[in-house]
């Protein structure tokens, strides 16, 4: 008989924004139940987090790698079906390393690692134990996202030409933005870019996940803007693509009195199509010879692979949340199937360092262009 | 030690929308776990409901009367704690009576009651038993409709003089409009209207949330303008106030393309407000002395209320879901606490049956205003 | 050989609005010049807007008498061609019955009289003389509003339901708003109403040129917010039209904060459009099988009509004055070759006199329903 | 005593949709007349054009060449006050050269030469001669760009940091785009660039207009979206400017499905701001500290500067007319005093001329920087 999926979750304590935002989209699903965890590095708060989140007493616990092994040693019907990892940067190698290698599928907040060579490791390892890895890229999970892919796919906006993505946020227009921010901003932590791992990479993987095209070479200029800090908070990064296609991704964490503004804009020679993460309900077609068109989820125009990750009827708004069960819903089809499912994997992680080693590569030169391999 | 709070459903079952809706958003809460039900009148289609969301075999009952029996008969610590009502109109009442009647709390859908006198018997029995009554008016439940009910309690509208409030959707503008349509617009199901009791109610419960006003007279024109149906599906109220403020209601079920189109705005002798359900992020604030300004969920401007109701950092989009989690987890807390809490009740629910008789009888007559008492 | 038509103004002095609006209009055109005028009663200062403007010292009359004697006395090559009439309501039907009678063409600010006898009998002056006589109902003007009607006649939206027109402004919130606020609320100066007289007729003209429907009765509610003012500052009317369709007509000029907030919405069985003259440059088209259709002046889906009367290219917004160019340009036509054209005109005023005197009355007593003949 | 000015028109002829604007434009300024002209290099359709404007018909020229001489030989009270260029681009600098050298003003089209070198040979004319030089970049007569420009210099967004600008249009993006596109991706008649000549120009001088902001640096990509085509239709430029803060501008005519879609985004440290020609009568203010604020044209919060720049109250929208009519207004007041007014000159023209060489410089080599002096 079907029963929910347990979930462990290392990270995402209390006043880390991001854990909240998983458990509630693991309980959206109705298919998943936080059954353990390790709720951050200080021990009082973690068990508090814990308890909220009616986990038993005894499954938090003090770290990672007790949890690990004690999560191992659970007979099959108590055990962790998957660890979802929502800590720092910094940690997400070495956490995911030892539940794939023990036999645990993952959920993963991104970017993945701090370089390529640990998501290729990590690649290397899923694949040899045959693991179900999710990276949580959440606007990959919207609704008009899957439609604006399908019309991508069907041809609807021919040739595909230029792919602007922006990404503004104001948040670290300041020196001092908390402690969400602060590690954020830390190279220990965050690794070798600020801005554009944090934001600049869900513009990376939004258009790989939409248009199927892979970028070819990158120019990039970074900046950070606020005196005494040590990563980017600001960047703008010029693409070419392997169809021909050019693109732009700016992305910003000091653009004063944005809050989250990801706009994606596709260009192709018989139509574009424009995505606001803001107004995510609306997905805008315009072409040369017909009046603009509004696709509205739950609406006439808008497909099945949209139908499928809505829950309300037109009108209704869905938002983030929404979006982000819409990862969980498949990440736990997969792990029950086995199979491969419709969310960002492993291979976009690998991707998105790639993206990042090259950005940082042609920051620091003066030659315009560099390949992204 | 706390424990998640067990609910079960009268109703709900699949193909209707807010079934699943009120599941999703209880379990949004992290506070309630769906323990038994009956999912509609078809017994084989309740059974794959309940079991598709886990709820134990022998808790999935062949009616309401069985249910109220059986979970009656529990011990306090398996017993649900409250039951949700979201069967066609008709059944309200009675299954309300039921429950409240064997002691259970209870969350119902709108409108409550074919008739005031149904409103006001369920109001004497849930004074009477001391019972938690919720009704699901779920727009109160937005975090910028609370800050709207905020900045006019601060006065900062000045005196209230005029409140529209347009909700247009166009789902039944052709004769045949599935399952969920036809109840709707059948007396039997629906009671004395149907558009206006569908929606109108909500209107006319938001601007009471929101304004504290009540309203005193009201003059309507009711129309049906598919052929053959026997309940309105559009409706106009021109509104007086206690306050000596006008207002407007005008809701349409046959608006053709309009999805949920709801639109509050309220104008001050000082200020102004607009709040769109369909962009609910939004508050806006026009005056004749300043700039408009657009208040967002999450951002300075908006206060205490607002953020109690939030669960995501300001643009990443919140929506219907959202909005209506609040609604459970006030309820909730008022279950556990006992204390009435921030969401519609009985009380909301008498008003609404007398807002609907006064506009069905105003519609019936020639004269301009009816008084609503 | 073709020359510019000679316009002769009455009214529109400095600090009147709408003057310098109607001459800068007339410039617009190409095909008008301003050859004489009375420009307010004030001779001063009459002298000094005709000076600004370029006319000629012994063309700035005293009077309007004065001007329709000695223009009438001048030879036709020197002559006016026709009267534009910007005077306070008061004025509007002596000045025009006076120009008409000495066989002047006539473009007349609305409304176009203080009462529908007053209407009927410029009527009868215009006929029996044969004259051309405008109505300046600018936003008849607009290109996207030509495409509404052209979609509507075309019969795209189906049988046409429900028309709803909202004009709301904020000037008049406070009691003392100005000059040209003053007029508009002195009984004496305005007639029998002040806000249905000053906006509410545009929204009646809107419907009446967009649908070509007629209002065969109407409830009507009226308010005065501002104490002490002696006319309507707001009100609301419920509309049924001839072919069975619905309405209705929300305008206020004390909606703090909204500045000239004219929006149409017409549902059909079909398909729905709506339009702002706020951003007139879209006409959302809606239905219940397709997507949302924004078309877009100047772009494709807008036709033959809206283009006619366009002189930019998409993209490049047009607003106000060049619809109010439009009109004169449409009049100017018709003037030369003494043929109708498309633009409201007597018909349209004797309409919107029977719209007012109707509202007074159905306000004034105690029946919901007041015939409109 | 005041008299209208008399404007000469090199270009503009019937199809050269930008002839027209100026025509109206000039005409909406009530303070100029068109007097004489050369409307293209095809006799017939010169002379048809010249007479549908009411040119007398010896004053409709062969060419400019004769127009100068004639011009010149007349009497100062018939004579041309100046002379407007709105031919293709190749033929800017010898009609300003022959204009300016004999005695008169010049208002031009943008880009205002071929070369900076040539820019600037008209730069030493016009100080020479002590003439008025209008260059058209009519996007700084919008009021609220000029309020824009009022906020950054009263300091109201702090220190600015980040600039981007987009200008998206699709009318190129098929490879016959009609007579008015063919001449801009011509070299011969274009120049070196076509893309970035005909709207990043628009972009550049928008940048310097509102901030006073000199660009030193920049790094671009140009692309040929279209087989065959000679010129760019496509660009993005990362930009650094004298103060340290970056920029982006980013303009594309193969943009498909977009109208003339130009957006200014200018992020301080302590606050915002954003414009969109499309919708130019709202200027957004965003900052961390407060809730979103749109100022309105002719509305509190909108300054002198705007309220000089407007003609309608607010609400009534204005326009990209209203804009060019601004520039005119200003010429006019400049040509009249001898000073300089608000209104883009012949330095601007040298600036833009540097943008397009640097651009089409660093696009050629591989090294990501090159500085525009």
């Amino acid at each position: 008989m079907k029963r929910k999926l347990r979930m462990g979750m290392v990270g995402g304590g209390a006043g880390a924004f991001i854990g909240e935002v998983h458990r509630i989209a693991a309980r959206m699903t109705g298919e998943i139940e936080l059954a353990a965890g390790v709720f951050g590095t200080d021990r009082e708060k973690s068990l508090a987090c814990g308890r909220d989140c009616y986990v038993p007493e005894d499954r938090i616990y003090q770290d990672y790698q007790t949890m690990v092994a004690a999560e191992a040693a659970l007979p099959g019907d108590r055990r962790i079906d998957f660890a979802v990892i929502c800590t720092p940067n910094r940690w997400h190698f070495p956490i995911a390393q030892a539940f794939l290698a023990n036999g645990f599928d993952v959920m993963c907040e991104k970017p993945v690692a701090m370089s390529s060579a640990e998501a290729e490791e990590l690649r290397r390892l899923t694949v040899e134990r045959r693991r179900i890895f999710g990276l949580m890229h959440n606007y990959t999970g919207f609704p008009m996202v899957k439609q604006a892919r399908r019309l991508i796919a069907d041809g609807e906006l021919g040739q595909l030409r230029k792919i602007n993505v922006e990404y503004s946020l104001g948040w670290l227009a300041a020196p001092n933005a908390g402690k969400q921010a602060a590690w954020r901003v830390d190279p220990a932590q965050a690794g070798i870019s600020g801005c554009m791992a944090d934001i600049g990479t869900h513009a990376e993987n939004l258009i790989n996940y939409v248009t199927g095209l892979r970028i070819t070479e990158l120019s990039a200029e970074l900046a950070t803007f606020v005196e005494g800090r040590r990563l980017d908070d600001d960047g703008s990064v010029l693409l070419r693509f392997d169809n021909g296609a050019r693109g732009l991704i700016f992305a910003s964490e000091v653009s004063t009195g944005e809050e989250n503004n990801l706009i994606l804009k596709i260009y192709g020679d018989r139509a574009a199509l424009e995505w606001r993460a803001q107004t995510p309900e609306d997905l805008i077609i315009r072409s040369n010879d017909a009046p603009i068109r509004i696709l509205r989820r739950g609406w006439p125009g808008s497909g099945a692979e949209a139908a499928a990750a809505s829950r309300l009827p037109a009108g209704h708004p869905e938002g983030f949340l929404e979006a982000f069960a819409n990862i969980y819903s498949a990440f736990a089809e997969a792990v029950r199937s086995r199979q491969p499912g419709d969310f960002p994997g492993i291979d976009a992680g690998v991707s998105e360092m790639k993206f990042l080693e090259a950005i940082v590569a042609n920051h620091a030169g003066d030659r315009k262009w560099t390949a992204m391999r």
